[in-house]
């Protein structure tokens, strides 16, 4: 248990102490309905309204744009569905390489015939063709939802969020923008930011599970995608996750407040192995963008082939060691990943994320990368 | 802080501390993403599937018919929207006094012109009015989706779920129950009733929130309400809220096991508030058929009007007593409840619901009537 080594952080990470530390009068004494009239209840309702002040403050939006939601997911099928059946958007953009919370979003609006869908083309290190974007947006007459990934949580490629905001711009389009890999990991800065809609989970930076953010640009009006009460403002109903909105606040506030200290260690460590891979394993290639413009937390590793390298993810899990095919969301059914076929076709190697957090060590990176040697 | 008295138990709970135990090292050191691959996935997954195993069981329905979602307006969504569009409804039978959750998704489908929507009649005590119903179902030649509460969490009455359901079979319509208030507070037979979706909230009975499950009978075939990962078996996307999921099994565990006592207990509590109210408070009346098939949990109170009774919620509070005037989700906005005005449109009266639980005592009773009687 205890030399478990866990390199699978965009899966998922550690819920912080000191988070589940804030959330814990929440989870007991503070039970109140936040929605209710007495003052048990305005306790809990303070305790949300504190945290999405908090939120807002960091991404520099207004509170009155951020929305509490259960996840990553919920918050892109939200944003998607209203872009098409509140705002008009008759047509989608969006790249063959998002999360599936995007992809099957897309998909099934389009299924359903309420929107027409494109795909971007890709560069050959997978960043999106801007160009391309550009000849789509002008070719496409119909009122156009643009949505695609900030960074790309299996090959770590950022997206120019500002650049791809201003194309948007000058075309009318809306732009949803997948940020869950990038909140809690880089600063933001909303105000100055082109962006009609942009999401976020807990779980992906220290926070809990079950509990995401939804930002809606002020100037975009729509309609709630879970109906009910009126909790939200009457934009997300249910009865407030109240524990987790705590732990969200709480976890993001961490992360900011040390964000210069750990990026630069968790690049290094990105760095480090980089390095120790090249050095050691002959015939290894990375995916994406790799030492560019790219996440600090993630690195995607192309294995050569080998008899052995078929069993790779299996072999490194009974030493102990976390890492990920694709996706986690797909990686239970071990069907290879659609980013890396899609960005490299023709390649024929085994492919692994690395994901790394502040709690990782480059002592952890020579002992995988000790083993990646026995095993390839 | 110690002497408050919280009688709104029907709004949220506590979170038990024995469930909070539980969930406490899927808060911790058991972190890891369940569609994970690896072993340290595997923990959290056995866990998730646990639960649902618990829950089927408790429920007496297949493991494969439980789906956790992040709550109950999450899970009437998704019945209510999957009745319309992948099962064919094209129209709805529903109640006047129905919560928001089934109301607002109901008329947003009517909106859109997806299914048409008629309200079933309501006898003078707020059942709803069967004989109407068959008419209704007769009437109508369209598949229809029958929604209704199995226990109204104002007034407390409580449908003949089995009667109903063999109402709905005659006429091949789909019934949706939202059982939000009954799961956890009566035993329940699946497999033995005539049920397409039900749903539950874990906080209803001491369990966490942000958590909650739709049952979907095994003979319907739904498309996911919430598009992404495979997770939930294709059909609910988003990282699994494993804290949240061990927490909603063990709280269903312990109100299943302590049913007899506990609901013996809750019982006696609300006929001596009954009785005191009676006895001490003139001209008082009762909403809902409160001595007959209704909810052990609720009590609600019809307080003759008076110059002071306009503050009586505001009185409450000053006092320490957590009560509701209608349900949570809108009592912070004060507009009275459309359940009472549709149940008794003519009735002149402040309306108060008393909900109880496990903790709750008759001296808090007393406490409570002795104030009542000082505030009218
Ligand atoms: C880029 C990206 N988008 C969306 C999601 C979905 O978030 P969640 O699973 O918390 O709903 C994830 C993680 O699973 C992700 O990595
Ligand atoms: C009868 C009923 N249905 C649905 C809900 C919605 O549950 P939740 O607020 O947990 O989404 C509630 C409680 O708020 C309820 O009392």
């Amino acid at each position: 248990m205890n030399n478990r080594i866990y390199f699978d952080n965009a899966a998922t990470t550690s819920l912080d102490k000191e988070v589940l530390d804030a959330m814990m009068p929440y989870l007991t004494t503070h039970f109140g309905n936040p929605s209710s009239i007495y003052s048990y209840g305005r306790e809990t309702r303070l305790a949300v309204e504190n945290a999405r002040k908090a939120v807002a403050k960091i991404l520099n939006a207004h509170p009155a744009e951020i929305f509490f939601t259960s996840g990553g997911t919920e918050s892109s099928n939200t944003a998607i569905t209203a872009a098409v059946r509140d705002l008009g958007c008759k047509h989608m953009i969006t790249s063959p390489i998002e999360h599936h919370a995007t992809m099957h979003t897309t998909e099934h609006l389009h299924d359903t015939g309420e929107a027409k869908l494109s795909l971007v083309k890709l560069l050959p290190n997978g960043h999106v063709d801007l160009e391309n974007l550009e000849e789509l947006l002008a070719s496409i007459t119909e009122k156009t939802l643009v949505t695609l990934l900030h960074a790309n949580n299996e090959i770590g490629n950022i997206l120019d969020i500002h650049v791809v905001g201003e194309i948007c711009k000058k075309y009318n389009a809306i732009f949803h923008c997948d940020t869950v890999q990038t909140v809690g990991h880089y600063p933001f800065n909303l105000k100055e930011t082109p962006v009609h809609f942009i999401t976020s989970a807990g779980h992906k930076f220290h926070g809990p599970k079950g509990v995401g953010i939804l930002y809606i640009n002020e100037d975009v009006k729509i309609k709630p995608f879970i109906n009910g009460g009126s909790q939200e403002r009457n934009m997300r109903a249910g009865t407030e996750n109240v524990y987790g909105i705590v732990g969200f606040a709480k976890a993001l506030q961490m992360a900011t407040d040390n964000y210069e200290k750990e990026s630069t260690y968790i690049q290094e460590l990105k760095k480090y192995m980089y390095d120790q891979l090249i050095a050691e394993i002959p015939g290894v290639r990375f995916h994406g963008d790799v030492l560019g413009n790219s996440l600090y937390t993630v690195l995607n590793v192309g294995f050569p082939k080998s008899e052995k390298s078929d069993m790779l993810l299996f072999n490194l899990d009974i030493n102990n060691i976390c890492v990920s095919g694709g996706s986690a969301c797909t990686s239970g059914a071990n069907q290879g990943s659609h980013v890396i076929k899609a960005v490299y076709p023709a390649e024929d190697t085994d492919s692994v994320r690395f994901s790394f957090s502040k709690e990782n060590t480059k002592e952890e990176i020579d002992i995988v990368v000790e083993k990646l040697k026995e095993i390839i």
